[in-house]
């Protein structure tokens, strides 16, 4: 069973540092390019952070009725968990997919996301102590909400068993088992992604608003691997977090996650191992 | 599993001639009630029966978001097949839901009606040799139909096996196991169903048309037995059936559909059993 949370990762720091070991915790696109993304706003733009937005967008169409991107039970379960975000200190719990905002993604055009929990929030609240407020957002259309809300209703997205002649079986364990496999979509996949941060702090006492981001095409990405980029966004990443501790780049004895490291020589790998980022600065914070 | 055909049943017709044993099939509401309705109508009000429509309308609320009023792998079975209808000596498939009309029941209001495929269709349209057209509707929510909609779109309705850890499981069959029990709704359900049958024919050579229904109180079925009236519909005329064959009111060897016999001592005890019925002249034929 997937843990959406470090406590039982962070545990290992004593394990680590006695072994002389590195572990680097949440090396994908979210957690992964997010938090880095964060730690390089602040290095280089941002004296402090304030706010930080994660803006997750898939605009790419899969073509089919209903079907998710990566793991179905993964998927599921952070979409229907309830929402959660950091502000003044505290976890704000919200009912799962009830705050909504309409943005204009570049590449992608406008689209509704939603308020969620993301474990990088759990990391970063920790790793940039005078953080305000953290958001995560990702984009879901009308009718996978809808989907996933008939889903809900009808207990298909229960992780306890239900007895079905004489074995226990998970509800979206089955679930699981009737959606089409994520890898199967890549062939048919058209559209973008764009992830990145907004985030609002002060530089030398002035605030300033940063959006930085990155765009992977569907397409492009099954025509180099095979894979669309949902997969692409996340095995790139762990390459190159990979990469970083065999070249001795990173390193260090004990548990850590990834904003706890030197931004610079990963997002130089990012530009030239296919996930480009821009950065620009934004005339204010944001208004929601 | 289910067969909504009565093929295989009249298959016995020999054997239970032979053996000197009666079989009395559809004996339900719909099948059942129904068919006695239109034999009544062609037995007392008309001569000939040129079209024939028969009016599901359940309106109850049991208060979930999704449930369904009967077991249900065969409520959401019949409901995804094609519609069919009777028309001019063929049957006429259309895709399942997509012939909608309003209609406003006595007792209930406007509602929404679907036409479908209900295996009495298959009898009347053999004992009602006349018959230009013989339809059956049924009454569904926009919510009803919105969790239908996506239940097939992810597979959950798919009869046929999935492998689930090692283990053939029918999606239709554990999303049974998932849903609430039909009987656990008994004590919540408000509302009530009407149920029956419009015909148009002619007596004497003058073109009538006749409307002839039940309805039953969803609340008043539970004080009376401790179930709602999908059960209460469907059990009570079981019981006249074998009421009737059991005191030798009906009889013979061999199989019968319940429209080959006297549909009179049959009326006479549903209005004595708890499910009177009314018989209207309309101005007109349907103009649907």
């Amino acid at each position: 069973v997937a843990k959406f949370e470090y406590s039982w990762q962070w545990a290992y720091q004593d394990k680590f540092a006695k072994a002389g070991l590195t572990a680097l915790l949440g090396s994908g696109f979210d957690p992964g390019v997010t938090s880095v993304f964060a730690m390089w706003l602040k290095k280089h733009k941002l004296d402090t952070i304030r706010t930080l937005d994660i803006l997750d967008c898939n605009g790419g169409d899969h073509g089919q009725a209903f079907a998710t991107n990566f793991n179905p039970e993964i998927n599921i379960r952070e979409v229907t968990a309830p929402a959660r975000h950091w502000e003044n200190g505290d976890w704000i719990e919200t009912p799962a997919l009830t705050v909504r905002q309409g943005f204009d993604f570049e590449a992608v055009g406008p689209k509704n996301m939603y308020l969620m929990y993301h474990e990088e929030l759990e990391s970063l609240a920790k790793f940039i102590p005078e953080m305000e407020r953290a958001r995560f957002w990702m984009t879901f259309g009308d009718a996978y909400i809808t989907h996933l809300t008939v889903l809900q209703n009808v207990g298909m997205t229960r992780i306890d068993p239900v007895m079905y002649e004489g074995k226990e079986v998970i509800p979206l364990q089955f679930l699981k088992a009737v959606l089409p496999e994520p890898a199967s979509l890549g062939a048919t996949t058209r559209g973008k992604t764009n992830i990145g941060d907004i985030a609002t702090g002060h530089k030398d006492g002035v605030e300033k608003t940063y959006y930085i981001f990155n765009i992977c095409d569907h397409e492009d990405a099954f025509a180099e691997t095979g894979n669309q980029a949902i997969s692409y966004t996340t095995g790139v990443p762990a390459m190159i977090g990979a990469a970083l501790l065999v070249q001795g780049v990173w390193g260090g004895a004990g548990v850590f996650n990834i904003e706890q490291l030197d931004p610079d020589p990963f997002m130089a790998m990012l530009n030239t191992q296919g996930l480009p980022w821009q950065v620009r600065e934004l005339d204010r914070p944001l208004d929601f």
